[in-house]
């Protein structure tokens, strides 16, 4: 889809301003409907919080229809391939259009516990989620009370709102944007380590380590572009493997056999998906350093 | 075995002296004959000494005997059992009595391959050595020529009776036990962290890490013995995992959901089996420090 | 004076026992001979509480009659070299001896403003200060009001007293001992720094810095004894200085000229003076960490 | 001096081109008139390259003029006002021209010797140098063969040179602008310390420390600018020093009186002034580090 600009949004007649913003709330266009008398808007931020405040205002049993219109994560709908564009490319995003033969029911079993229980399915914002976090989470608020719960789906769907307007509009955003990146510098030499090579995996407690990135770090020690940029990053345990050992190797640094330090395994978690998260490694063939960088 | 005493060896008669060392070389007994009438001897050491120059001065043909007198790794003798008692703890002590059915084959794939190249057994010291670095060795040492592994396997041949002796005698030993420990300092609370769970693990390209040793930190950071102490320290892969989410909890520290960093794996190798390994970590909630230190 | 036993003390007649003891207690022997009844003392820490509750239950009166037997800190009495000998030993532990013309008056003037406040001299234990933290503490309380000074007196006099006793008796001591110790790790070779020289120097507002030692590390990175051990490490402001540039000069390693590190300045303070203060140092020619260890 | 552009000067007439370049080698405008012919000059790098290659094709005799065209440091030409308006500054840019009075004739001396020994002045791109490693460099040059020292003066000259190119262009630059900067990572609350005061000072042997720069850290824990840019970062020893103590007081974190860290201080050495120096500090109330980051 191409990306509008709020100008365009501000001069379109009706049929455009609702095909623009018909489907930032999910299978919900009245929304889009509320806010087009207040046009116009100044700023996307301006935009999103006529949007929060008509979903807001609309009362309880509209809220509840609101709820009600997102479909299954994983469920019937996502397999059959009727979801909402955003909506396939949200649930693609975790990987659950890939769930293997044991996470599919494992998922379908967490759908029909929280449909009997709240009477509405689980919403999450999945952008900012990996699978493993989505299944804790799913597993936590199944023991939320109804009242609070509700609350909960609509934190979700206020998030996934920002993520749809700040993808759809070329203009300034949401502030929505993460980075996650990592910075080798070589305390032997007292230089960047160039050349040495770093792998970045996501964590689950359900499933293998999976790849995200593999790169070697640049003149400076750093990757060319941080890991991951442009997007929330995922609420979910980490992995970076630094391999040292190569690197000091290829470097002519004397080394035992095997060397003290190959690979450096440094796990971390991301609790903030809009946070900067930088984590960078002090290393001598002998000692090493990470911490919480900016 | 009860522990003897060089003054008994001095004292004893010839039959009580073959008995006591005619074991140390493999089903050699004429190395212990041969510096028999050297007593008495004044330290271990010094005992030591005169059997490997026995070993030197005996010519290429009784050195080959000797040689070719060791079994097999993990081969039928070994599943027979028909080994010496002392080969039979010293292949215990990395696991090679309890090969899985895949690794069983692995074994005799290269002892064949070995014999054939050279001609007598593939001999090492396995007390000094883990599971996967033996087959890091076995591999490695099938490319060496006849000559240079030669001299190895009478290099193992002396590790293995210094390790013998050294076992077989109260008297002050020859130096070759190792040391594997940590330590955990609180860089939050600038205190030692106490009741902080650290488990060790041996890591292979070949299995599942074992684990070694799972244990809590005292009043002093530290652990109350060392992970490995009192014998070598097996070359090979280690991990450490410290538990630092949990203890950070414990102590009331506010932390996100889920927290930076919770199980925190440091991995390294150890070179030198008779080295002192001390591996600690500094740590708060958002960083930490490891080295090789002393 | 030659150390005491505690079997000694509880068969000695009534003499001696208040030779022993009568200056515990400043110029009060009244304290050791309200305890003299309760022998025979299981411990040192028996008798120390025994002292401390006679003097609690002496009440108001005889307290200040306490306070007011000490001398003044730096004061005529010390200048004429009439003091008891714990007080002149005890004022010269922190350098009270050997003020310069311009420390001499500044003591006089404290002393002055403090006795016309409070009208009883200005108490604290030597033993467990600097000079520089002396003066701090004179300036801090001289602010108290009077009721809380003469419990801050009390309790100054308490640490007095236990610090007498131990070190008068060879027995098991009150725990009253500090250490203050170093370790250099060599992050670059991965082992300890042997042959770095350090310096140890204590900080004051008021003067130039003082050398207390000068030492080079051990084969273990360490020095041979601890910096300060055996008695409380004085409250007060400390600088390690680590002459790393030299250190790795000497080992050969290539660094530029002038070499990004040379001395390492490491500054600390102390405010347990039982406790343990390790203060490490791991460094390469391009970086340094230090911390409080244990 | 308002700032020249290569096109300018590629098209100026001939007096204009020398009253532009005539400076850049000390009175000597002979190597302008060299290059002059040579124009267009399609980089500031090849303008500097072809002035280089006239000077070394100049001669043994012209290049010791050249030498000799030089003015002593801080030399009775200054003293009376009358060196070129470059010499002025570069000699100002390291306090060359605010001596003491015991420093003045600690210059002459040197100067005096100097000349003795070698026949012409001695030559020092100031601008890439503090004052205490002009007085290193004098009494390690002094020790130089004439021959040797002939070529350091030519490179010297190299050096000022292409400084002087440098700021008088407006057009890309050659390159000789170091960086001095810093970053606190506050490891306690895994956040960059945000309004901690830090002061720069350049150390030496000859005199106290003097203040460079005194400034309070942003929100990323960072200086606004670098602490020195823009220029080459004189060869040197500096020190850093961090206000930690009243940083964590400020935060409402728990402290020990006095703070176990108060003023850290971190001293380094510069030897390569268009490097990069980042000099970052990673520290909770109990522990630090810091390195030569990029």
């Amino acid at each position: 889809m191409e990306a509008l600009s709020l100008d365009d949004l501000n001069a379109a007649d009706e049929a455009a301003f609702l095909a623009a913003l018909g489907g930032i709330y999910e299978h919900s266009p009245w929304v889009a409907e509320a806010v087009m008398p207040q046009r116009p808007f100044a700023s996307l931020a301006a935009l999103h919080e006529a949007m929060v405040a008509a979903v807001r205002k609309a009362g309880g049993e509209r809220q509840m229809a609101l709820i009600r219109a997102h479909p299954d994560l994983a469920g019937k709908a996502a397999r059959a391939g009727t979801l909402t564009a955003d909506s396939t490319a949200e649930q693609a995003s975790a990987g659950l259009d890939q769930l293997s033969d044991d996470e599919y029911p494992r998922f379908q079993t967490l759908n029909a516990n929280y449909q009997a229980k709240f009477g509405f399915p689980f919403i999450i914002c999945v952008r900012r989620h990996t699978k493993d976090s989505i299944l804790r989470q799913f597993r936590h608020r199944l023991e939320n009370d109804p009242d609070h719960e509700r609350a909960a789906a609509l934190a979700e769907i206020r998030h996934i709102a920002a993520l749809r307007l700040d993808q759809r509009f070329a203009d300034a955003g949401l502030g929505l944007n993460g980075r996650l990146s990592t910075h080798v510098l070589d305390t032997y030499a007292g230089r960047p380590a160039q050349g040495l090579w770093i792998a970045l995996r996501e964590l689950s407690d359900y499933d293998a380590p999976q790849l995200i990135a593999r790169v070697a770090t640049n003149a400076d020690g750093r990757t060319d572009a941080p890991l991951i940029h442009g997007r929330p990053v995922p609420i979910g345990r980490y992995e970076l493997l630094f391999a040292v050992g190569d690197y000091f190797a290829d470097c002519g640094v004397p080394l035992p056999d095997p060397p003290f330090l190959d690979v450096v395994p440094v796990r971390f978690a991301v609790s903030e998906p809009e946070g900067h998260y930088h984590v960078p490694l002090l290393v001598s063939p002998w000692s090493y350093s990470t911490y919480r960088g900016s």
